[in-house]
């Protein structure tokens, strides 16, 4: 290292100037003053909220565009699920931040927003750029989105962000990534171990006995019995979809289902199987996925609380009715859905087809002496 | 106080004896261990987390018929408000908790539920009484109730707990008592003021003077000028509920609003000069109440949240399909909507009609010298 | 309002210009990457969380400024002392929000800090200006501060700043407005009522019947006596300092009290008589001051544990221990203990001495027909 | 399966008789209805509130007996690692929840407690035997106990509970089941690659070099140059204990350390090589401990401030003062505080001796085709 590069190294810096403060608390003009009769007290709470949120955004979208790097190559290793495992719980607690932080706004009452709303016309959080890249790089499609007053979603932007928004629908989003990692997963089929079918049989021998033992139990109602049976579910339904390849592609082509068939048996093989040492880190890159989905839903139903609160049913500054337009995302918009689903296809451990000798050691490792 | 009673007083007890820890810790047994193969781990967590819900219920409700209690007479005085207040403010902290735990169940993962959830049939949270009565405690009407498998939600309840609950909807629920309480406000008209007439004049004219000024205004699009027309609204739509009582009535016979008439235009009257003192406990008992139907909608879409993660689409031990009925309920089951529709009727503090100062004084008390 | 303001008044606002993005999402440049030898991913993380508790410090304190401003005046009217409690349970919120956004902070790990530590010298917390602006306007005093390296805590900013935090030293901080609305409350002799003479008679009454019966029982051992009278106390120990000006005097030159006798007299008041519709407020607003006072606590010590965490006994980048420096301040820094300690002196409601008539009337206030 | 048992399994339950909730919800006596002179509202919250701290206490104990077992053997295999890693996380959402219920009890004002008080003599949430259990469990030993009352603190338990607590004293604890196991880490001194050489070295050259550049840099004063070489430290300093391992014995003699000279060098290697495959679950667990003993301590600091709220410096009902004991345990009943500062021997990734390819390859496992 040459002395300037030293130099530069160990030039001292000051907290103001390395946040750079004068930028982030001066970016905070009442429009209560500027355009409107008198300032409002509550407008500074409603800037700086928002701004907190786009900040939050920031970081969010900075960690998603590094898992997403780490997830297109042709090779992704243990390193990278590792890494990307900890910026998605990354992604958690952030997202645990954003909806705490609804309580803070909801301190300001209706009486008070109506102090200023008028003069926000016609700004809404439907204009966050930052908002869009994130369901963008999540896996939201367009053709999946709820529209707005039936105009698309980016009609709110310059070309300019229009563009990047197209490029990055253009591009694999976290969800087809995370999906042509499972694809590709080894040991489905290996050493002669075809983790389908020995599925099939297990799954048939489960629900056969099960069948058989409430038919024959003398401790059961009819209705009983019946609604047993109802619960136990057969290989025609629940299960078709994982058992039935042509049927699971019916459901993606009439858009009930998104995952396809093969990263969905990788899925479930990992869920199943999770317990062995290898499968650690992909099923908690599961989990994450789920619970990032889940996080984003709490938050996008509270947010339509909060409006539902400030506004009742009047039409928000952007024009949408937004309390029901919000409710609507929060029920439609789930990215990870196919995931949570994996769950009706699990079978206690205790019935899950043993594993050849060869796979297991493939799948353990050993941290032995310990 | 006789010796007797003295002694009682002072006689010393026992952390232990006084929690009756050898009842709450003792009525702990794992079903997966009594009736199944072999026990799960995990069935402990199972029961002691539904345990701990069941005990806040208890305090929930214990809340609640205090306040009904204290709502129940002809006059409800200042104290009572404050209680109230208090006590609701509790039961939204204990809420909280209650979505916190949330959490700790999820820690529990899909394939570790299998390992008993077979054993729990046909056991179901729908058999919470508890849960039942505060719903009903509130004022949730079975008439407004998202069925279960198309049969009355208490059809798991033995005949005395049937009672119970039918005694309970035939009492006042607390949305009809804070009705009751709303319909009787003074000074809707006092002192020669009638507020709805003075609301209705300050109304007309601030929204044709808005009307005037955006239609005037050089800055807007036409099409922004239509959009910012249709967020003024007018009088004939959001507003003809509360300016026109044969209109609201209408609602009400069409289901689509319960809050009679005259406590909706307390209910404004209270938001739109919760600024005088005393006002000021009202308008918190109010905002509270809000506060409890919010709460408790993340709740139920917490659970189903979780309910989707366990089970999938999957059947729940009840037999109903948990996840759609828990989200039905979160979307349905609001107490409280009403109150948050006032927010629709507001108009700025600047725009509000001077009381007389009569009324003023009424409203008003000085702890001058401060 | 003429064409002109009415045109400004309707001039459409975008919500990324509105926030000023442009300033916000462009103030995080990575100083690993700048001087560094490759750029740290974690670092915007470092940085983000940081202009976020930035955004919020500036929110306390412009609620801090408002709430201060309205105390300054002679008179403090009730709707004020409204106000001043709306305002500090948002403060409280906002604080809940700065101890939550510790746990994103916590998901970067020693090792990834350790990629970019070195660059950030002598940049430190400990030269946020407004956290410091904060301190002082709740009535932190330089005297009371524990010392950083044994230097004066404004050391690290310029004299423009220096001078800003020496002149709101100079200014009455929110303790010392409060403390003197609390001398100037009324009541305290009322209507021939002497509070501190009646409130002695009814403590000594109560404390002699209860050593009475304590020692007349027979069913206390000798040793839970002894126990129970001393924690029983007497009116020359806990009391002492309400029952006594020149003792309570005595501890404020000692520094061991800094609330005024007569103000430490008028809280006691509306601690014990806060059941009066008229110290409603009063009450809250000495509730939600010990409630900041708490959350400020609760943020210092995870503060703590974070940078120990983060560092271990290592010293911080400005050259502070870290650790034992931040626990410290959670150990000493409180503004409002002496409000907390007035639990010490309350006795329960059935001890209470009456009130007269006309000081009930005077304090009460009616809403009545409700 | 016989029909016995098949007849057993298929046997329907209640969700009421198996949670128990007859004892659960029967289980709650006013103490100030049973011997005081009339019943105080709050006291249901105060009984409910403990008792919902003692099912998870139980939780907890239940989680904490069961990971012990597992590390018992001579053996501790990857699964077992993978299963006490999460069952620390279930006790961490455990312990937001304890708490968050902290904010429940807090809704009850000082004045009613007063109204039972009394009443309660002299049981003390010091008599919780869960709660020793759970300390000792953890590690914590009796001389590294803050005493109570200069008191044993298990004074207050019956013969068979103090034996309970002796035994499981004379078991391993937690903390030594894991110092244990880190003992036994291979890869130390593996394939002639000496961990502990090869950390001198490079931290020698690192500061040696860091050393050079700052003394020649000639943007640092002087003074700024002597903070950054004290931050820096050197080799006989914050080192010194990793490095001279009887200078670490010497610090354990001193009860200044706890954990051993090879537990702490394998935590140091675990640490820093925790990006190896193999190395992930290890470290995931060392952080697990680090956030019990967090999360711990932030519940002790939460319940110190909430019995100084309620009590003032009074002594608390078990005679102790409350608040001062508690803050002091909270400073000092620390299991896992050794672990913490493993951070301050970390150095950075770019300065890590690189691993022999042999034992990068023991270290490492592939699910390549991924």
């Amino acid at each position: 290292m040459n002395d300037q590069n030293s130099n530069k190294k160990y030039s001292s810096i000051h907290y103001n100037s390395y946040l750079q403060l004068d930028k982030i608390l001066n970016a905070q003009d009442l429009r209560s003053l500027e355009v409107g009769d008198n300032p409002a007290h509550d407008e500074m709470l409603f800037i700086i909220t928002h701004q907190a949120y786009e900040l939050w955004f920031k970081q969010i979208n900075y960690e998603l565009y590094s898992i997403i790097s780490d997830f297109k190559g042709d090779k992704v290793n243990e390193k990278n699920i590792g890494i990307a495992v900890s910026r998605l719980h990354r992604i958690l607690e952030i997202l645990k931040v954003l909806v705490q932080q609804i309580s803070i706004l909801e301190t300001m009452t209706p009486l008070d927003f109506l102090d200023f709303r008028n003069y926000l016309f016609p700004a809404s959080g439907f204009q966050s750029f930052q908002f869009r890249e994130f369901e963008v790089l999540l896996g939201l499609k367009e053709d999946k989105r709820h529209t707005y007053n039936n105009k698309p979603y980016d009609v709110v932007f310059d070309d300019k962000k229009k563009e990047v928004l197209h490029g990055l629908e253009n591009n694999k989003s976290l969800f087809q990534l995370v999906e042509r990692w499972l694809e590709r997963t080894p040991f489905l089929e290996l050493s002669g171990f075809n983790f389908i079918e020995e599925y099939r049989k297990a799954l048939e021998n489960m629900l056969n006995r099960e069948k058989k033992a409430i038919e024959e139990t003398d401790v059961l109602s009819g209705e009983f019995k019946e609604l047993r049976l109802k619960m136990l579910g057969d290989t025609k339904t629940y299960f078709a979809n994982i058992l039935d390849e042509n049927y699971h592609n019916t459901l993606i082509t009439e858009g009930k289902v998104v995952l396809s068939y093969r990263a969905t048996v990788a899925a479930l093989f990992i869920s199943l199987y999770r317990d062995e040492p290898i499968l650690h880190l992909p099923f908690k890159l599961l989990s994450a996925l789920i619970d990032v989905d889940d996080h984003i839903t709490t938050w996008r139903s509270r947010h339509a609380q909060m409006v539902m609160r400030m506004l009742g049913k009047k039409v928000g500054t952007g024009g949408s009715s937004g309390h029901e337009y919000l409710s609507e995302t929060a029920a439609k918009h789930h990215i990870f859905r196919d995931f949570h689903n994996v769950s009706t296809l699990l079978i206690p451990r205790s019935e899950l087809p043993e594993l050849p000798a060869e796979l297991k050691t493939k799948l353990g490792f050993t941290f032995s002496t310990l």
